[in-house]
């Protein structure tokens, strides 16, 4: 198993990434191998710092970086030499098995749209993000940014992908699907809401429940709960706010607002492409590197891909 | 003044609608008459039991009440005698200056729509709720629900409604206007958020700061935080949870986590129509109801109404 690892992306890279790369083949029985992309001359003296075996990872030149503010396709398009770039060069000729890097979004999915295939029958591509329960449960909420605009049809492919993701990544058998809205009731909601539920009703690849609230997300009413890309983003940036007013309130080594702290879960998948790609948080420390990791392998051991084109194609 | 209160709407009326009375007639000095509307026969024993001074309150007799569960424009139809019925014929004939119940929400936006008269030039009525920031000010955000399909010219004059209640009831000079979007550039967003960016830029009208992300929410970067009202319902109601959310991990009486708490608001005032009406929380209880009365009261004292008439005729 090959992953492509951008340790040039991120605030805190690449001297995090070399961190939480240690931390994964230290922890790893049969770790797969990992292909480091970023500036040889920076890398090297840090791999070797940190003590990383060099026969378990492979390091690939990419002296090119696309910085944070950078147009995502032009600098892909004038950078052919970033890490960004040539992680995707690799995975979309099958020479890794997945991609992740924690560098610049708009890059990482203009790069995914453009160099990975979207599943045949899946409309649109989606990134979820994990929310924890308060039972400690954990659900997924989709989608979160990857389209503002949405079409009834949108969710409701939403709806299986994050059922596929929840059941083979999550371990959560037959996962229960509800849709955001401003109402419990059948008929509630706006114009979009109104136009999916009867979609979502009738699906039958999925196990719907019907309407969730904003009270609801905490609670475990829901494993995967779909919404337009507009009002995922602003309730996941909420979310990961709550960290932070627990931490302002002086709520330390909370259990459950601990679970809301980004390095939890690694980065966001692309879901719907026909290869695994990882986004990882622009301020990334080490552990978070490890989880993305961790995410592709798990992507890949499950062979989650082939899993949603099967749903789709079904 | 004169103000008309539902003693019969909320799960805890008539007897927390009786304790919130009690507590603001005690508290002011120059109290409002209160025209109490409810069964008498419920509820005279019950103001008598609470020592309420006839002199200071007039009771109506409303013989009937609207469920929880009733359609609302058949319920207000077929129950003139209802509280909610009566309180809306008290106010749009002038009898009384305000109307405030925490009776069924529904019937109380129909009866608001269709009883009260829409200020000239407004295009939609809003509903906005407190949002407690962690520095310790107060913001406002809406809608958060009367609208959940918006145009890009309704969140413009949400943004005058705002702040308008920010200036005249929450005191705060000159309120900064944020849009709530998914980025903070100008031409982030999705179709309403890009259309409402321009008309925001240029409404004199309003101090308009450029886009708030969900993570700034809880931040102080804007005093007035507009959206439609199907995002904004679903805020209003995760940031609801958010106070049940630290009472379960064990957070007592923390002072920010409290601010969460509905009762300290007392409902939310309908912006936009000629004259105060303000809904209470279905669960109201004492101070529920004692700052449900605060609040149309300084609707009142500041004539809201009329100033928001002169800033959309201007």
């Amino acid at each position: 198993m090959n992953i492509a690892f951008d340790m040039m992306g991120g605030d805190f890279a690449p001297l995090e990434a070399v961190k939480g790369l240690q931390i994964y083949l230290s922890a790893s029985s049969r770790p797969a191998t990992i292909f480091c992309l970023g500036d040889e001359a920076v890398l090297q003296p840090l791999l070797h710092e940190y003590n990383i075996d060099s026969e378990k990872i492979k390091v690939i030149h990419a002296p090119e970086i696309v910085g944070y503010h950078e147009p995502p396709t032009k600098a892909l398009k004038e950078k052919p030499n970033s890490s960004i770039s040539i992680g995707f060069g690799l995975l979309a000729k099958g020479k890794v098995d997945a991609f992740i890097s924690a560098g610049n979004t708009g890059a990482m999915l203009v790069g995914t749209m453009y160099t990975i295939k979207t599943i045949e029958g899946v409309l649109r591509p989606t990134i979820p993000t994990i929310v924890p329960k308060l039972n400690g449960a954990t659900g997924l909420l989709l989608d979160v940014g990857l389209n503002v605009d949405c079409k009834p049809e949108h969710l409701n492919h939403f709806a299986i992908l994050g059922s596929q993701y929840a059941q083979h990544i999550l371990n959560i058998n037959n996962p229960r699907v509800g849709l955001l809205n401003v109402g419990e009731e059948e008929g509630k909601g706006n114009q979009l809401c109104k136009e999916t539920y009867p979609l979502l009703k009738e699906n039958n690849k999925i196990n719907f429940v019907g309407n969730i609230e904003g009270r609801d997300i905490f609670q475990d009413k829901a494993d995967v709960v779909v919404c337009d890309g507009f009002t995922g983003n602003v309730i996941l940036k909420l979310a990961e706010s709550v960290y932070d007013v627990a931490l302002n309130r002086q709520v330390h080594d909370d259990e459950y607002f601990n679970r809301f702290h980004y390095e939890q879960y690694g980065g966001t998948p692309v879901l719907g492409v026909a290869r695994p790609v990882v986004i990882g948080h622009g301020i990334s420390n080490d552990k978070a590197f490890m989880n993305m990791i961790s995410t592709a392998e798990k992507m890949i051991n499950t062979d989650l891909c082939n899993k949603i084109q099967e749903s789709f194609s079904a």
